[in-house]
């Protein structure tokens, strides 16, 4: 099949540190590639792939000092994309709704993953004004906010399973991984680890918009003997320490549209101790591959039980539902759905803008 | 003809108090109407209108708590507005490049009026990649920083005339008007009063992004007895605050692409003091209709100078060159050279965008 990829351009494809969307886009590209198809991938100029390669911009916006207007940068780049869409069969969009005007006007079928979280109220009317296109949920809690749009399927991520390394025996310490912001709850991954005495680990990056918060809320509470503040990290060490961790803790307090941080932790054996929000309880089964909790004291309670959970299931429920091979061959199947539909003369909504706008 | 005007939905048309888009984009429309032409307004759905309207949402979304994501908002209406692309003859936008994707797959002829700065390095490759589309600037020196984009002419900014009345005799303060923020330079026009002993009156918003500027940089200035800071105020304030100054003084330090503000000082018959940068040389002659000026220092000459200059020219200078009707006619030559160019098969740069691209 021929298929495009459509990267966001803020960070590279894969990214070099923190950027969940551009990883699972790579993952994507590269099983894609793997199991024969001919894959071209739109993305930063400093990405790198076997597919073939569609760069844009020397290197990804967030590295960019002259990068001024990334969204004027995307809306050139999706008109590259539909000016060569006649060379596809699917336009995979990760690019949210900015290439929905070209979709609309392409014979060539879009599907669009959605990997942001969609509690923004001008999201629905605006994705259902366009069925014609597929939208794909990365969790089926994430289509909560939007039960209207165009869904076609919700398809979990997954990782090549050689990239984290099992590791058979707890660890000593808790890690919390990802990004420092409210809505991430560092805060009370610290208050946890100075109640049960186990050291927390910290390897997170700071958005520029979360500096303010890191510098009043979080960095008082790093000087604690408990809490070891190691900043972004990369894939290697990154592997370490998840490896080495008794536990994951993510103790989130917003709509997670899925957490690509619990699946890696899974890839290594190490247990998952996460709120219930967002995607939670549909990627951790509580009790066998984690403690999903509500509230602190729950989770000070589940550092203990963490350490009994066997960690053989963990890799192995990773292996079955959430490995780059699933991932490719579900959205295969979506696309291959996506184009028999077209063929058989379109079982789906017809397009309302269809009739009306001046297409040429 | 018809004609559909697409505005902004960051404020009403016409706004209520600051807004120079959204102000244009209403006096234009009116005098459209009274032309005779058949117009129709797409925006916030509090706007007031002689033309069909189109309102889009309750209320303008810097005033709507409820808003989250005013692009998608845009990128609704912009879908609505090129699904009826057949009932009108010309698509005159207000809105930036966001409409650009529909425009290039619409059989009606775009215009987009660029309002806003465009020292922007991703704005002229993408506007490079659309030459179908006909793009206006509001000063010729607007354009220099994208000399080869799609551009069809240049279209001052008009009032209807009798918004503002003319007054004949000189006040006695000097008028800052409009946006405090840093490129707006209200810091010099304190110190040019203070060094004048000239009154300064301040009539001008904070927006959110420059609240923490205003706090520590301009809030400690206004303490003194020649500075008077009185906040947002509406037309009606506006007309008595210009008719009644000295001079409006305008020391931007930022390629302003036109500035309202200077014409509509014009129209009461107050002289403009303003710093040689953007459109100012464009729209003030200096020593006839105001001093363009430099330094600080030169500023502090040009108090003295512009009680001398004579009033009736300026007004008259206003209605031979920035009234709506003047505004309104170029605007209806640039539509009748686009539709004349289209019908005879097009004398403009073929579309590169038109060949691949799968439109149906």
């Amino acid at each position: 099949m021929r298929i495009a990829q459509v990267a966001p351009l803020y960070e590279s494809v894969p990214p070099r540190l923190y950027g969940g969307t551009e990883r699972v886009v790579s993952y994507l590209t590269e099983e894609l590639v793997r199991l024969g198809h001919d894959v071209t991938l739109f993305a930063s100029g400093d990405s790198v792939t076997s597919a073939r390669r569609q760069p844009f911009g020397q290197r990804a916006l967030r590295l960019d000092p002259s990068a001024v207007d990334g969204l004027a940068s995307h809306m050139r780049m999706l008109a590259h994309v539909y000016r060569r869409a006649a060379e596809f069969d699917i336009i995979h969009c990760h690019t949210d709704y900015l290439g929905l005007h070209l979709a609309h006007h392409s014979k060539t079928p879009t599907v669009i993953t959605l990997h942001g979280r969609l509690d923004i109220p001008e999201l629905e009317p605006l994705y259902c004004d366009f069925p014609e296109v597929s939208l794909v949920s990365v969790s089926n809690t994430q289509r909560a906010y939007m039960p209207r749009a165009p869904w076609v399927a919700t398809v979990h991520h997954g990782l090549p399973p050689e990239l984290f390394t099992f590791q058979p025996r707890p660890g000593s310490y808790l890690l919390f991984l990802g990004r420092i912001s409210p809505e991430k709850g560092v805060d009370a991954a610290i208050r946890v680890a100075r109640y049960t005495k186990v050291p927390l680990r910290i390897a997170a990056k700071v958005d520029r918009v979360d500096q303010a918060y890191f510098e009043s809320t979080i960095r008082p509470l790093l000087d604690g003997p408990e809490v070891e503040y190691l900043g972004e990290v990369d894939d290697r060490r990154k592997n370490e320490l998840l490896g080495g961790a008794l536990a994951l803790i993510f103790p989130i307090d917003w709509p997670e549209p899925f957490g690509l941080v619990m699946i890696e932790a899974l890839a290594c054996g190490t247990p998952v101790i996460a709120r219930r929000r967002g995607s939670v309880s549909e990627v951790i089964r509580h009790g066998e591959t984690g403690l999903v909790v509500e509230t602190e004291d729950e989770m000070v309670e589940a550092v203990a039980r963490a350490r009994e959970l066997d960690r053989i299931p963990l890799r192995r429920e990773f292996e079955r539902r959430f490995n780059d091979q699933v991932m490719a061959e579900h959205y295969l199947e979506v696309y291959r759905r996506i184009l028999s539909e077209k063929h058989s003369g379109g079982l789906r909504i017809p397009a309302p803008l269809a009739a009306a706008a001046g297409a040429s």
